[in-house]
Formats: structure tokens, C-alpha cells, sequence
């Protein structure tokens, strides 16, 4: 047996923004082994799990080269290894124009999303950590009104084709509620995610997640 | 003429992210427009720039297909568009990995940068964006301090081959001395640096950002 035939892991933190690549893997039908770092114990933080991933964070996907790390990457190099379950646009624009989609979501939209309980990371004052958090529901807003206009074609991200920025927004629209916006307000993010739960592959990881 | 034929339009702004997709374009030789958006007079909030580009943001690419934005999606389409630049790894793994560099440079290190000038994105009180100044320096050294440990291989960051990640890491590398840090911390980085300095796509950009 090589490294290369050892099942994939993937560590992930329920509710986290990993819920998107495990998603994406499950849709796959590739075997995988989902590993849970539970954040209330700061087992993220752990020696054993920063020799993993030394940024602390989830997800974190070892396959057989190595591991790899960030979800936008993370989801590319799912689809980009399992040809057969059309997870990406095979036109270069169009795969760009997803990766534009979900570079979005990681660098403003769950940048936004921070602020509300991970302010420490950007200052170390709490009134200023209060105050960025009153301004969380007005950016998710933001985001999610801009989503809402490139969700024009439907039902997906990238029209007809079901790719990997799906999981990925349904993971991010899945934190409104807890940044007090509500998602009644979108009424194509609304669909989306109503069309995601209908999934087999979601279902089965919010099962795991719960578990 | 048809709009396939039709020159590629980047949009920029000098010192701004979008530095690092001009080099890119300039690596490879393709005829492409240079279109500079004046962040002191918020030309990026102008109608006519918010019809190309709805975020108010450089970096955009205007191509024959459309307009793509976000650093990362850029930086993997010029690469795999002109493939015969040689400007990214062709093994996916290895793809995947200047990926995740690029998120990270995107999704961490940009944002701690941003809390430096654009706190008000994250917090209208004034008070606490003077909290978030005060942690840009520790951040940044924390990130770089983490690069240097990806940059064991050199000259480039991928190692021996010359990516998009190169003019992404020099783009970034180049805001240390304005969020107080000093590069000189950071001996990898540092050669990285002078080692793009001596590039002829290089050197071109940023004459071009100084007229």
C-alpha cells in the first residue's frame, strides 16, 4: 500500500467554514475520513494538530502528496481530482469565474462574518471588538445583496452546472441567522439553500457534524 | 473584429493588490491595456467603474468573455490562458498548493494589511479602528514569520519555477514598511523581494504605476 492509496482526511469543525469541502468531498463519492477538532477545547491550537495545519484553522485536507489548506483551494483540487462528478466548469473562463465566486466569499464575506467572534484577531481591545460586531449584520447585507444579482440564472452559483461554490455558499449563508440577518431577505439565497438541503451529501454531513 | 480579438483590460491602482495581477500580465507578453483607477478622487466608486467592476475594487480584468475580479482568480487565469508562460505548476497538487498560497495571501494577510487604512470597511467608530492599527504590525509579523517557513525551497515560492504567486508575495511583501515592519526581519522574504526587483516584467509595472 502507498501513501497515495491511504483514504484522504479531512479535519473539520462543525458549523465552520470546512462544512463546504466536506461537502464537496461527499459529493464525490471518494472515501474520506472526516476528522472533528473541537474548537471549545482549542484542540486547533494542539501540537499534534498544528504540526497538521500550523495556521490552527479548518479545513485541512491530507491526501497523499501532503496537505493542503483554504477552502477555495481545497474545493478546486477536489473537483479538479474527481473529473468524473463535474464539480467545476471545464471551460477556463467559466472555472475562473468560480473561483472568483468563491475568493469572494473567503476574503470579504467570511472576513465580515468574522468580526462578530473572532474580533481579537484584529485588535486586542474589547470595546473595539464590540464595535466592530455592530457592524456584521449590516456588511453580511451587503454581501448577500450583491450575491443576490449573480444569482440571476439559477438554481446554482454557475447557472444549470452544480459545481463547488455551492457547498461553499450554502456553508456561508448558513451563518446569517447567528449575524442577525434574516435570509427571508434574499430570496435567491433562500432557494439555494433550500435546494442544497435536498441533497444527499449535505444531509449527510450536517448528520455527521451533529453527531 | 470580434471581442475575443479585442485587447485585455486590467484595471489598477498603484500600490494596491492589483500590482501583482499588471506583473502577471506582463510575464506573458499578451497585449493588455493598463487602466488606472485613482482611489483619491473614488473613481472606484464611480458609476462607470462600478458597472465593470459592482465591488468598487481593483484588481479587474476585462477579457472578451467578461470581467473577472478577485486577485486569485486572476493570477490562475492569465496563468493557465498563456500556458506557454510556464506561469504555473501543471501537476494539480502542486496547482492546488499555489492556490492555497494565494488565498492565504488574499484571505489573511491582505485583510490584517486592510485594518491598517480600511478599518472602516469592519467599524464606523473611530476609536476602534485606532484598536485595529495597533495590531497590523504584530499580524504582519506573525504572517511573514509563517511565509518564511513556506519559503524553504527558492528562489520563488513554488521553488525552482517562476508562478503567479511570485508577483502576489512581492505585492504583499512590499506593504510591510507601511505597516511598520521591517522586511529586513525576514531574510527569504528579503531576497525574494530583490530577486523580483531584477525582472524586466517587474521593473516595467512599476515605472508604469509611478508615471
Amino acid at each position: 500500500m502507498t501513501k497515495e492509496d491511504l483514504p484522504m482526511q479531512l479535519f473539520y469543525s462543525p458549523g465552520a467554514c470546512s462544512r463546504a469541502s466536506h461537502i464537496a468531498l461527499e459529493e464525490t463519492g471518494a472515501k474520506f475520513e472526516a476528522i472533528r477538532i473541537d474548537f471549545t477545547s482549542g484542540t486547533q491550537n494542539s501540537p499534534e494538530y498544528l504540526a497538521i495545519n500550523p495556521k490552527g484553522r479548518v479545513p485541512a485536507l491530507v491526501a497523499g502528496p501532503g496537505t493542503l489548506t483554504e477552502t477555495s483551494a481545497i474545493l478546486a483540487w477536489v473537483a479538479q481530482a474527481h473529473p468524473e462528478a463535474g464539480l467545476a466548469p471545464t471551460d477556463p473562463w467559466d472555472f475562473a469565474q468560480m473561483q472568483s465566486f468563491n475568493a469572494y466569499l473567503a476574503s470579504t464575506v467570511h472576513v465580515n462574518h468574522a468580526h462578530g467572534r473572532r474580533g481579537a484577531r484584529w485588535t486586542d481591545d474589547p470595546a473595539a471588538q464590540e464595535g466592530m460586531r455592530a457592524k456584521v449584520g449590516p456588511n453580511m447585507t451587503a454581501c448577500f445583496t450583491y450575491i443576490e444579482t449573480l444569482l440571476d440564472k439559477g438554481p446554482w452559483v454557475m447557472g444549470a452546472q452544480y459545481t463547488v461554490a455551492d457547498p461553499y455558499l450554502f456553508t456561508v449563508s448558513g451563518w446569517l441567522k447567528s449575524d442577525g440577518v434574516d435570509i427571508a431577505d434574499f430570496p435567491r439565497t433562500s432557494a439555494h439553500r433550500e435546494a442544497m438541503l435536498a441533497r444527499p451529501a449535505v444531509q449527510a454531513v450536517l448528520a455527521r457534524e451533529s453527531a
